[in-house]
């Protein structure tokens, strides 16, 4: 059995990791902190999990960290980056859910997160948790950042595509929708279900944080820096994105296959599901799951392709994708734990 | 021209107050406060204002309230109470949104409501607005107490029961249900969309606010102190109240009609609409209008009415009331500006 | 391994059977029948059943449900009936999640349903399945009437006081809530997104189809025929039941501990959860879960007990509450691949 | 006063239109037709009308159109084409609400609407309702075809840069939302809301019928054939559409400025409200309205705009904007009966 810690588990990211970390068969869960809830039962402030979580919010100070075999951080951004040395020098393995390990330019980092790092020198060693591209720097890895939910979804639509080099790298669009789940479990009027219910709007269109994140893992691909737009949405529904993703073809239509490409490329990927080409996948169709699901679209056979893909932001886009990093870490079949079937409707 | 002030112009009743009054043809709006949001140009706060409301927030202290002919609160409770005196002193005439002068038993209100009331003597004066009932009163009045949102379906469903004298007053059940809007506009996590989304729950079926309310009143109607359960429950919308009424016959069926009694008591209202028995009104029929549709049902001709009464809470729930008080107020034909068709789908 | 057949895999019902099923470590799946979509296969119209579900819809005809130990009926009603007998026949047993078996008075079903029934004699022999009132009987069953979605909630709530005898069992109220895939999976203009949602109503209030189910069970429970009020809401979300129930206690107040009566009536169940007094649960809390989670408040101290109870339509109120039966009917342990926790949020 | 006759009042756009005429100052509702519901009281179907809309529906071959000013036909594709030859030579003029008018390759229209035009001929003397392109046709017109509702949303986003020759017309992108009231009152389950509720997804990415119309159109106003991509979503909310459109300026940075050129273009428009530069205009901030609000955003100050443009699909998208047109065919000023402040929350 993996002991296991979590920081930070009264959000979205958290409740949905003790879901899944609760059905595990591989785990024992040791302790969940909160400095604001310490002494509650988990149980109380989430009722879906009364009978399976029995644990009480702990005060970090006395949670005893040291002892577990990983320690994931379902926390804000900048709270792993002041506990992960320590964690790492004691033994334990950490997956941060947060944005603290992802990008390696640590002042871009600064810029777009607003402030200084606290552990410069391990955003080096941190490997980005996404095993469609890295799984075994993930077997290996002591830190894994774990992915953003939109960097998910769109560099698993992306990817075929650059890895072949078929696409102009300088203009690509991604076009992003997600539930409001992605915003976390946070206060704010802007969330509320009189504000974001029977209404759909755009957001952070001249720049979100996200769009670094993308950005570098996509120029890493393609072997240059990529140029991306990328305009996200806000979708009144609870979870899930739907990244709807446009590339132009630098080259002549004849000899491509792209639906080919694609499912060569993710044959024998457990958790991507290339479904006949002019499917339209629906959220739904993974809520709850840590699938992604991909379509591709041509449109009058003209130059630009068109990718649709879907995720759980909460599952594959968040704790879904944790729980499959721990699997490799840990030596695990990587679908352990992670087989649930997609609840619809 | 009626010149109105708004204080606390920030919520949802006071942008749907915003919303009627802009296009109702005898108000001249002067000023709308705000401590928090003062200098800000209402329609940044409020697009779907923009070109219809040019006026700035402004602070309290700058408001020049005393130069107008009524002020309306459309408050968090316990600010009215603190700023009627001096406004009526002034000749200024006073509805409030809020609940500062709705109970009569002040020491029942500070129970309820937690705080001390600041102007006990100003709430015997205050005229409750419901104008179904109130009328004669309200047009005298300087000083409105609008009724809440719950409160009105509930007393409209249930007043031409009571008034005739037909039911158990001591086993009368109000099982009402809430659009989200309701909370008003502020960050709680659980009105989130994440949260109460897809969702349905009761809530305060131990005690709620409205409760006291809707005693004080259906017991003066009864002549007696009338026995309430009151069960509140919230819907996964933003607008509309239905309330689910229940109430035992103390006569013997064959004399009655029901249907005739709530047609001849609601015939010459201009927005309480008596629908065919056995109709099933929808909150939707009501969106964005100032009418309250009720229909009646006799299951299995048994002892038991069951009342369907439906409202917007914020229109004659709450906004829309208020400008009907108004209009009464100051001598106005009763529906001026507030003859809006619904928004229907 | 169960070898199993579903007639009708194309509503709600079926596609949550389908799902949990599909993860049910004893079951092997052999058919799935559908006239109208024959020859496709069930993932193509469920794509949340890609890689789990294989099976083709076949004609009826084809289906050799002979061959199976058990067959599900996921069919609208008046389907199972023309079926059962020569299954029954053939030893496979039964489970029908319509209603043709649900009603002993065969005339009562008649008039409700509006068609004649096809094998009244079969009524007498099948068993209501409801475990928690009826688990030795289903054990033994060959044939079970699957509930129905609102009168396992309402059952749930109203057991333990009826079967104590401690209230009114001539002037119980349920007031029940539902989410619109309890209509199933039917191109029905008042279902649409554009219709339900964002609104709230009442339906059938006059008369609904879990009347006399309801009422029959209670009154065998009470020992004497219940009079009961039951009105139906719709709900704009997707899944879940909430029903709130009324009772009034003809008992002196002090005796009754009506939490650990329930406490202690639930004790063994392995679905029922008895809430905290005075707790208030949500739709959610149980959402696609086996779940009933139940919560008792008596207002001010009053002589009625209000009665909270949620369940998911779709899994306790049909699939679940289906599967829970086949475990008890082959000898299995109850909850066998039931225990998935509820989806949150 | 105008004497207006509808053909086909039972769908969305048909209610949406009763309820703007009924409420529109210098028009007298005539007649309304429907075969299915004829004989039946309009306010029966939409309770919403009731006490403002007192007609019954009427058979069509029984409503006397040729006596009425204007017809709206508020009907499924394929309907006015049979009946305007006749009322046109009978003096009437007509809005077609439908698509039968608005393409002018008659094979095209053919093509997509898989059916013979009746009426060819008059296809080349509809005007396409576009007020703000089309204002001075649209006043002298017998027969207007309204647009769609899509295609009005990413004209009015397109628009200004296509006159002004900035962008590259040979690789347009719009990305769309909208709301499912876009598919019509029409009983189909993939718009249920257990179906579209709480999910997103793309539909007819590879092909949709307002394609050929928005080319038609956008080619018309670049002087050349444009080639666009257009990908409609559907969003889990009633009423909206956003068009998310990106454009590839060609021409060098330093001299644009966008903003204003979009202010000057619509500066004398009454229905469209172009929001300060880096807004992200809402849908809800239009419901109801016959606004459109656009917004401009150029991420990282690249060489690719984003228009982000929002309006309500019944309204400016459909029964709004045929009013407009009614305005302007009949002399009255172009905003009577528009000017309804949109409904928020």
């Amino acid at each position: 059995m993996i002991n296991i810690g979590i920081v930070g588990g009264t959000g979205y990211t958290g409740v949905e990791l003790l879901r899944i970390l609760a059905q595990h068969p591989q785990v024992s869960l040791r302790a969940i902190t909160s400095r604001k809830d310490a002494g509650q039962s988990v149980a109380a402030l989430f009722p879906s999990l009364r009978q399976h979580v029995t644990l009480d919010f702990v005060d970090p100070a006395q949670a005893q960290l040291d002892r577990c075999d990983l320690v994931f951080f379902a926390t804000p951004n900048g709270i792993a980056m002041n506990q992960a040395r320590e964690l790492l020098a004691a033994g334990v393995r950490v997956i941060d859910l947060a944005a603290d390990f992802r990008i390696k330019d640590v002042a871009l980092w600064e810029q777009w997160y607003g402030m200084s790092h606290a552990c410069p020198e391990l955003v080096a060693q941190a490997v980005y948790g996404l095993p469609e591209r890295n799984r075994e720097a993930i077997r290996q890895a002591r830190l894994v950042a774990n992915p953003g939910c939109y960097p998910t979804a769109v560099q698993l639509g992306f990817l075929p595509l650059l890895e072949a080099g078929l696409v102009d790298s300088q203009h690509l669009i991604a076009d992003a929708k997600s539930g409001v789940s992605g915003a976390g479990r946070k206060a704010e009027i802007s969330m509320l279900l009189a504000e974001a219910g029977d209404n759909f709007k755009a957001y952070g269109v001249s720049g979100h944080r996200h769009h670094p994140e993308i950005s570098q893992e996509l120029s890493q691909v393609a072997g240059q820096t990529v140029n991306l737009l990328f305009t996200p949405h806000l979708v009144p529904m609870i979870r899930g994105i739907h990244a709807t993703l446009y590339a132009r073809l630098t080259q002549p239509e004849g000899a491509l296959d792209l639906q080919s490409l694609y499912e060569q490329r993710y044959a024998h990927e457990p958790f991507v599901d290339v479904m006949p080409s002019g499917s339209h996948p629906e959220t739904r169709s993974v809520r709850a799951s840590n699938l992604c699901r991909i379509a591709l679209h041509r449109p009058r056979h003209g130059d630009t392709v068109v990718v649709l893909a879907v995720i759980d932001n909460l599952v594959k886009g968040a704790a879904g994708q944790a729980v499959q990093n721990m699997n490799l870490m840990f030596g695990l079949p990587e679908t352990t734990g992670l087989e649930h079937i997609p609840i619809l409707p």
